[in-house]
């Protein structure tokens, strides 16, 4: 083994790396602080590049490790993310996108997933667990197309807000099956949205219409429904742990 | 094997008709927004047209499969509902309903489940666990018809717009069930509707009476009676998936 | 066997009472309309008088059948609660009382669980599951008293709408463990009812003070062990229909 | 067995103590009304330090039962949390911290797990299920430490009140995960303050800015992915408890 693989294998320097990535982590959380950025932003920005280097650094050691096969350090799906973080960081970006570039560097604590066994084995079970949902899932699409058409065809003029487009009923379904507000929708189709819910924006009420009926069958199948599909998403993943 | 058995059972067919649903299921998207309705309003029509065209031959060629048992093809409730779906696009209709041919085009995009095995299987597994929950459902019907009725008879007068009428009462009750908004229906009925709820509609308030004790043994009987039997609705699915 | 023995036992007898059961049910239900009742009055309580009397009549049938030790029709606890529910009919009431007779009458419906084996077995099995739950439920309860008790001392002065007493305090809490609203309750401690919460009723706003960090620490601490206690009763609950 | 082994051992010891503190529950109940604390203040006052001296008893005699090796009475934890909610009365407190000594007398109700076995077991069971959810918890914890940075980055500009500073995203997404208005914060940045959120303090809408898109991905994605990994925090719990 050579001195690279030495150092790459070796406790400390896992240990070592799991500081700086809470450091970096820690970092970014202060930054959010526009007062501490004015007082000590050279500070901040000169222990940013500190952890910068310490992650090339990182990633050089690595590779080296493999010796004649650089290659073989990007075979492994979570080296290339932590890559892809580091990468980010080299990126041209003109002023206005500092926004952008902090979001990269907040990737970063993503790193935690990659240096700590348990929580990686976690993440990749909950990874390996989609598939298994992707036909009820797939129900639950169809579910949303169809009302989310239906919700547009059916209430884009009472409720232009909330079911104006086919991507706005979308959101408004989402926020049904959360269980969120619900009824507000519900009484804005059922007396009329002059009579219920636009009464700080009349001028966004232009065609006012009254559906009881429609409106009661609409909200309360979607939600038995949606409910009952996403209970069977639930049944899958417990099943498929017991299996496990 | 006849030629229309060949085709109707060949790989290829099955995947154009796939492909056509999920055409047929984008088109009635893109006709929620009315700007490209007004733009390509011809266009739309007639790819509805050959899309309609297509359910019709796909029909003609499972059909013809049968051979001298056309009937045979009825037999599949899955078969039933292309047929309708189809059906009723032919029905004879006024300008004024034209959202219920639309609705009815919609319907269309449901016939994935139909041709998608998997998705048919975990549909079918849902409708079969509906008779296991025959009894539950019915005991949560009886639950929510008591409270229904009483409902009514207790709060009618202090709280029309939601406790008016039996049917008023139930779509209230179901709205306590989800936990939505329920403290509000509460406080109405604990301090008055002179006091609280009506502020924006004190015509509607035109017998207030405060019931504070009957309100909370109400409202939160309902609550623990309603969850908890939603909670035996949920153990029943996994019991039976488990069994499985 | 004596008549009345093969009476109490025939499948038509019972077949018979279930009919008058549901149909009682209905006739509650009409009675929630004030119109019904102004116009059918007098023919709607007919009916009620002639359910009653059939009711009386079963109580009867079954008591005979029991031969010469009547007395063994009440060991039923079913049969205990059939006979209460016709004797509340009898109970001498003023005409201000009439919704507790109508309450009472309502509760005819209930008797469908005593008629309906399957629905007996599985309002049966919810009791028997009560007892396991003990336990947890006392944890539940010492969690909202301690927290009750503490949110007094500690939010009175600055919410006493949802914090004032004792009472209120449970009540508030059960309706933060419902996660209904909670924010606006932690808002307004946060900020202090003179910033949040009491713009429309200033006058009850007599103390405000802002206890930003234990308002967080309060609720929050109380919706994690909250959940979490729930959570168990539900394991628990599954844990006992697994083992039967 | 010397005299204080026995009454420590006895039967009635232990209930006469599960009676006293059950008093001592209800008597810190009462004292949340201010109407009896000033009517009956000295009572309440004799009553408390009498639960006091039973307390500092009871000590005297566990310690005492312990014969040569007193400390052997603070090996277990449960008697050491007893004697700090005696010894927390003790403590030099001003006038002012008239609260904090009433929320440690409060405390005492909890002596409830100790003295009942069942209700200490139970305890217990939750607190060593607590280490399995160890690193769920930590990935949770990532979740919410990523999008609070990245939403006070986004959104403290277009909505300060929320997302000001990162102890308050924190908090905000605390709610989003209960799934509480979380529909007001989406349609505040979707919108922007100017238009949605801050009519009654406009005075706080500073910088407003629609972020439609980012807005949905963001609330969207910490919805799904915060009740996915909640999800699975509740069925480790599960298949832990079935494992015992
Ligand atoms: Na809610
Ligand atoms: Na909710």
């Amino acid at each position: 083994t050579t001195l690279l693989q030495r150092i790459a294998q070796s406790p400390s320097f896992r240990s070592f790396i799991i500081g700086v990535i809470v450091f970096a982590g820690v970092l970014v959380g202060v930054e959010t602080s526009p007062a501490m950025v004015q007082q000590h932003g050279s500070l901040l920005k000169a222990l940013d590049h500190l952890v910068l280097g310490i992650f090339i650094a990182e990633i050089v050691v690595k590779v080296g490790a493999e010796g004649r096969q650089p290659w073989r350090y990007f075979k492994d799906p979570w080296n290339v993310f932590d890559f892809l973080v580091v990468a980010a960081c080299f990126l041209p970006m003109s002023a206005q996108y500092v926004t952008v570039l902090r979001l990269a560097r907040l990737l970063r604590v993503l790193r935690l997933v990659h240096v700590l066994p348990k929580l990686q084995l976690l993440v990749s079970a909950l990874l390996k667990s989609i598939p298994s949902m992707a036909y009820v899932t797939m129900l639950l699409g169809l579910l949303f197309y169809v009302y989310g058409v239906a919700g547009t065809f059916l209430f884009a003029g009472n409720d232009p807000v909330h079911f104006g487009t086919l991507a706005l009923s979308l959101l408004t379904l989402f926020r049904v099956v959360t269980l969120e507000g619900w009824t507000e929708l519900l009484y804005t189709q059922m007396y009329g949205c002059d009579r219920f819910g636009y009464a700080d924006t009349p001028a966004l009420c232009t065609q006012p219409s009254a559906m009881p009926v429609v409106a009661v069958v609409f909200f309360c199948t979607f939600i038995l429904l949606g409910t009952m599909i996403i209970l069977n998403l639930f049944i899958g993943v417990i099943m498929n742990a017991l299996q496990e």
